[in-house]
């Protein structure tokens, strides 16, 4: 986490203390790096030809003011809902850079999405070919249309995150893809010139992409034998990034290299969807300790972050890194982390390890850029935690901390 | 779900057809009863003393309008922040009938509760004790403590919401009930007059309530006999009721015969802190099919509610009853039913079992009154899940569906 660095002992995100932002904004509160951002983004973007859409997947973290700072960089959009398609328009991304993936798209999801000339509708079964052939047709706006068939790759992940399986509720399966592509060409309104394929998240080594792309590449090759005109081929997201100390999963370039080793020749334009590998280790969660206590055979730090705020380790069993904010002398001894929300689900991990933590001290979660705060809710009546983006020696308040007004407002 | 019953083949909430609801306010929606809530709520106050008090779990389900119905009968609230505190008081809920709980109450929301002159801090650690008796020094108002006490019992439900065992985040350890009391006494500012037991959630047999129920009376003897003047006995929630057809809990009626069996004769005021048992089953959770789709083996129905919306079968493996709105002729056939979010944690069972499922059908989620709505989030920019509470032939939207806008006003 390169920008996220000690600077006399005290964290630091780029050239801010984490200190003086929990001081100014309270916490519990993610931070960004702008730095990280960019770079994650030039990374990514720069090892691919120079037509490939990186269409940044809006789910893993989406607030505006982070898409604008992508769209900045030549980012596209990945996204889910219309809400994100809407987020990603306000964000300043390009309609020909935006793919709309998912499911269950609701038949004015599609509409609004048609409307705004996204590049492509990443379709995932027959019943959405449908919808989408009788929407296109009222609107009179031809769709483009990738089908994601689903290449029956183990993404070797964790079973929650996993979907390029055969029985995942993704993508349309291998052995039908012809005669679904065929029925996409025969409906009104729509035009199959891509090709999606989507295998996952968290994916720590190559040989699930490497045999992804062959599939998609022989697919493509077999599409133009029967005629289709397939012009782009979208690879989906899925690369994995370091969040223990210790973790080498590949990097974006020698992902890009094994890829497009593959793709190459295709005249293609490729598409991928990044969202970890981008936010993921561009953000923390700052929190401060409550109090610590001790039980019959176990001690105990409680901070006010809670599974409301980072619900990653009570929904995945994930575990985050532990930053103290200021460097302390001492032996570290094993502590579990919890957060204050009453049930037992709320612990982040059984095992930090911490030296003398002490109720006010300040500790960050490393690699919580990404799946963080977009799955916070207000549980426990706790407001929606803010998020913070720190770009060199200042930082903006990019979601703030709701009163209990406007907690309650929807009720009135 | 006595009070979501069929007429005519068209399920209702009370008088009100949730097809109804649906058209006028659109899936996903939570759906209550409020006749169910207020029989819930008079079963369980009138199974004990009159004296008792009754906390609603706010955590359970916080709406606003819910509370005030709970509050016009009688009960009060048990909270676990300064928010659902705010909520408790706004709702009209008496401070002499609000217990405060929860591991990691912050120094400002133990002033807030002093404030309003709560009933009794439920006081987890030795920690929180000091710090309690900080503020209200700071204060000059006296805290009237119940120290929550870790009993040890296995209160035999899942593990994510078990939490009474020694090694649970909660409570403090048995063997040092007398050390904390005489800390208790010892510090200005506060009253040890409570104890608070509270093993778990979700609970379906009466053995751990009794255990749980004779430690405590034994440790109400055992104060006294150490000049602790105990005056209330808070023994928590945690009655767990049925979420498939055949679970059988105990009825309210035998908990409270069991209980008060063993408290009789201690001369204490019982507080009890039920939240499932009041809500749980006066709730639905009503949702449209989106589509259906056949993968290679598996049948999937893809509904418009999501992890989002109600994430208990995402996080504890939970289960929901899966009711047809409209019933159909024709032979049920097993499909994995799943919601639109873009992630295989997103899936409510692997076995519904439906009729000749087709798009735009109305589908109801059972027992979703209690932890649902709660614990909604806006992941995939959906909007937060309204909430509908139905009284006899009618209904109000009790939370709306915010506008992108609202959904975006933070980030401005």
């Amino acid at each position: 986490m390169h920008h996220f660095q000690y600077q006399n002992g005290a964290l630091h995100a780029e050239e801010v203390p984490l200190a003086r932002i929990a001081e100014e904004v309270g916490t519990p509160v993610y931070v960004y790096s702008a730095a990280t951002l960019r770079r994650h983004a030039s990374v990514f973007r720069e090892a691919f030809p120079a037509d490939t859409v990186t269409a940044f997947s809006v789910k893993a973290l989406s607030n505006l003011h982070v898409l604008k700072l992508l769209a900045s960089e030549g980012l596209g959009a990945d996204v889910v809902s219309v809400g994100e398609l809407e987020r990603a328009l306000r964000a300043g991304m390009k309609p020909d850079q935006i793919v709309f993936s998912g499911v269950g798209k609701r038949r004015e999801e599609l509409r609004a999405a048609l409307r705004a000339r996204i590049l492509q509708f990443n379709v995932e079964s027959e019943a959405e070919l449908r919808t989408l052939s009788e929407v296109a047709e009222e609107e009179g706006i031809e769709a483009s249309v990738a089908l994601r068939i689903n290449p029956d790759v183990d993404a070797l992940t964790l079973p929650g995150i996993s979907t390029g399986k055969k029985d995942d509720k993704f993508g349309i399966p291998w052995e039908r893809a012809l005669e679904t592509y065929t029925l996409a060409r025969d409906l009104p309104g729509l035009k199959p010139d891509g090709l999606d394929f989507h295998i996952g998240s968290q994916i720590t080594s190559l040989g699930p992409f490497e045999r992804a792309a062959e599939r998609a590449a022989s697919l493509v090759r077999e599409l133009r034998g029967a005629g289709f005109d397939i012009r782009r081929l979208d690879l989906g997201g899925g690369l994995g990034i370091p969040y223990a100390d210790g973790d080498q999963p590949p990097l974006p370039s020698a992902y890009a290299e094994a890829v497009t080793k593959i793709t190459a020749g295709l005249d293609v334009q490729l598409i991928f969807e990044p969202g970890r590998v981008i936010a993921g280790n561009a953000g923390v969660l700052l929190t401060s300790v409550v109090l610590t206590k001790h039980q019959t055979t176990k001690n105990f730090v409680v901070v006010d972050a809670a599974m409301n705020d980072l619900i990653r380790p009570a929904l995945y069993g994930a575990t985050h890194r532990l930053l103290p904010v200021a460097q302390k002398e001492g032996d570290p001894s094993a502590y579990a982390l919890v957060g204050p929300v009453c049930e037992s689900t709320d612990k982040f991990t059984d095992a930090a390890m911490l030296a003398d933590p002490q109720a006010g001290d300040l500790l960050a979660f490393g690699t919580a850029g990404a799946y963080g705060a977009v799955q916070a809710s207000q549980y426990n009546t706790r407001p929606l935690v803010p998020e913070v983006l720190v770009d060199g020696g200042s930082y903006k308040v990019i979601r703030r901390r709701p009163t209990l007004d406007e907690m309650l407002a929807l009720e009135e």
